[in-house]
């Protein structure tokens, strides 16, 4: 190439360099300057383009450092094979598309987080600190996760939770349904037992991970033992601290029953998942289930869903000795799951106590706004209208209709007023019975105390309208 | 509490207003200060203290922030039920130790990034101003990956690879690993066949998510079709790109073949994982198989494991339209793996281009690390002593020694010279024949020219001193 038919403009807004520079790549990017071609020498540019030397030589050194040309001693600059970008594409007619996602005014989803409450001025400054500080952390760590992080976690979980761990029994994952997963293949010659109602992503994802599944009723303190024994698992999957979606707390007799039928037995062991045991208000909850477990039978697994986002996607287990041996024999070489960045960002929030306020902060707020819930939902429908339960911890409640109104009834009613409700049926087993009447679970972590007014007026407005028309 | 019995002091150091703050969260921690006491009024404890009644009310209204204690209208400020800390803990002497990791001094790990190659400034910045403007970001995302991230791979695997697809193909996920073990379960019933010698962590994977795995050999173009024929597999996993870790690249020949077998047999896939094809330096690569694939048999893998960090955890898959009706079907409500934040990052990383120039860049420092090496070790040994091979893409090379040690003495005088070399032998199945004698694998990608001439010579003396001592 002998010179370029470029003309530059002196306007102030962008410094010759920078139209030379973009002007190359657009010529190596259409093609029209190929690999191998020479850039035209500086000085004979420079007097073409009546500019000094010095732009062209810009220029050319950050079209060279961003990997453009190739300077060569004595040779010049030479283009570099850049690949060109084709034309877009076209979606294939064949590939089905996913329903739009609904835009709900009022949404009493169980997975959400008011994302007014988070510390984003705390987090974006630890986030920088460990991205510009750290460039380590570009390369693999601990497969079980970066060891600060589960010292951070064993600490909180023993000071708040009152499990007994060292950091070397901790393994981070994203999120508990992957844990979950592998905690399904490393047992997976076993039967699980998973409550009834329960979560029933967590069924899902142990038949989907390939072990058989009994799914045990759960009565108003938790799991039923005997009903366990006669399921003939191996593995209990169950969470005593808060069970969703009933809201039943398990009482110590039981969580000694449990782990006694835990203990009948070698190879044996509960799952605890404490998914959102932080949110407790009114009495002191027990400590954890696996705290009160001297044999190791039981894995402790936790979120920071909750507590911190959804979208974070860090979850942690708690493995005990046994347990441990045969997850570093079968996993111990499964990279970890969770970016080191935000590990690290993680650890850091912990070790600096922004957690352990922001947990205060989020305590406190979810107080507010089961207070603020229930007394508008017994305003909106008086005490005989509705009943509210579950909500001593956690954050969701279940409310009780007594309007004659059926669940499906009552969710199709809110819906047409803009507001999602879940059925409480939806938590049950496929054909199982014992799911009481016309009853919604409404999880109010999403919405502040005037946005949970407004909802539930909203209910209002859909199910007593409904009940006079029936 | 009537007042508090604290010495204040005005030492210019802590504000006399944080003083009293420690000083009631003390109280409150150590349990002096229990639940329901109330707080001395304002008046009286600064009339106590000495201090002014603002300064006892910013301390009073931290508190409260922080949720220590509670303002009652009228009644003052109440201490809140706060968890105690325990002891610290003791390790359970019963938890097996990990043996600590090695320093090497000259590592050829093939899993490296050299961190100094990365655009850290510019990824900070752009993580910043994601945490910062988007709130929205803390809630779940799309279960695949956010879709504009997903838009952000199709274009540029449509650039690059040649891959033909829609965004809503694709399936982001916390590594290839994670997708692989899922992929495992959607094609439970299916035997899979991997590379032999290939990546030991796949078939390990895919035995751990219980499916049933056939070692087919590789010859000079990847794996062979008669072979693949007589195992009986339905689901084929391959690296057609550049073979790991041969080097191989399957010609177009061979990948005709084997999408022929792929369309022989309805249920057939092939899983193309196209892990470093980023890194090509002598010829034009071959687009992807999956481009050349109309009958929507293979699946498409990738990751930024190479081209941005492998602590990044972020890895897709392109489902072809059958595969993909199954995945919804089956892991449809799986949440995503990967944080919505470093999602979005990333999505902007690409498509405001820094991407493309990192890819440049690294690819133009793959080239000179490739031959600085192959000419240190040629410069080290002679061109009879070494045979150096695999390199014209990727980030690794092979190299065979001709001075009589065997590999695994090639690997144990590496080590005593604080060189970590991987044998050639580690990725072929157990108890296979066929693994060329004498041959490393050296992954360049975590030093630059000079480390890597360094490392050269400290080989030089590793081999030939011990060769001379045979």
């Amino acid at each position: 190439m002998e010179s370029f038919a470029l003309r530059m403009t002196k306007n102030g807004k962008t410094p010759l360099y920078r139209q030379l520079y973009r002007y190359i790549i657009g010529e190596i990017t259409s093609g029209r300057l190929s690999a191998g071609e020479k850039l035209p020498s500086k000085r004979r540019l420079a007097a073409d383009l009546g500019v000094s030397v010095s732009t062209v030589d810009t220029a050319y050194q950050m079209l060279a450092a961003e990997g453009y040309v190739k300077a060569k001693p004595k040779s010049g600059f030479t283009v570099l094979h850049i690949e060109r970008l084709r034309p877009p594409l076209r979606p294939a007619a064949c590939v089905p598309k996913q329903a739009p996602r609904i835009q709900w005014q009022y949404d009493f989803d169980t997975g959400s987080v008011d994302t007014g409450l988070f510390p984003f001025k705390t987090w974006a400054r630890i986030q920088r600190e460990t991205v510009t500080g750290h460039p380590e952390l570009l390369n693999h760590g601990a497969r079980q996760g970066d060891e600060n992080l589960r010292g951070a976690i064993a600490k909180y979980l023993h000071a708040y939770r009152g499990v007994l761990c060292t950091p070397e029994q901790i393994v981070v994952g994203a999120g508990i349904e992957y844990l979950l997963g592998l905690l399904a293949r490393l047992f997976s010659g076993a039967v699980f037992a998973v409550e009834n109602p329960g979560y029933p992503r967590m069924g899902r994802i142990l038949q989907n991970s390939g072990v058989r599944v009994r799914y045990v009723p759960v009565d108003a303190e938790g799991m039923q033992i005997g009903a366990l024994q006669e399921s003939g698992a191996q593995i209990a999957y169950v969470t005593p601290s808060h069970q969703f979606p009933t809201g039943a707390t398990m009482p110590a007799a039981r969580r000694t029953e449990l782990l006694r039928w835990a203990q009948g037995k070698a190879g044996r062991y509960v799952i605890e998942d404490d998914y959102d045991s932080e949110f407790r208000y009114d009495t002191r909850p027990l400590p954890s289930l696996q705290g009160m477990d001297p044999a190791g039978c039981v894995i402790y697994v936790g979120t920071f869903s909750k507590s911190i986002a959804p979208s974070m996607r860090v979850g942690y287990m708690v493995l005990p000795p046994q347990a441990l041996v045969r997850w570093r024999a079968q996993f111990g070489m499964y990279s970890s799951t969770v970016s080191r960045f935000e590990q690290q960002t993680l650890c850091r929030f912990m070790e600096e106590g922004h957690f352990a306020r922001h947990l205060n902060r989020l305590r406190i707020a979810g107080r507010s706004r089961r207070d603020a819930l229930t007394q508008a939902l017994y305003s909106a429908f008086g005490k005989q209208g509705v009943t509210v339960h579950g909500g001593h911890t956690g954050l969701h409640l279940l409310v009780t209709v007594h309007s004659g109104l059926s669940e499906r009834q009552l969710v199709q009613a809110a819906a047409q007023q803009g507001v999602r409700v879940g059925g409480l049926s939806d938590y049950y087993a496929p054909d199982t019975q014992g799911c009481p009447a016309s009853t919604v679970v409404l999880g109010y972590s999403g919405m502040d105390e005037e946005t949970l007014r407004k909802a539930a007026n909203a209910l209002r407005r859909a199910w007593n309208v409904q009940a006079s028309q029936e």
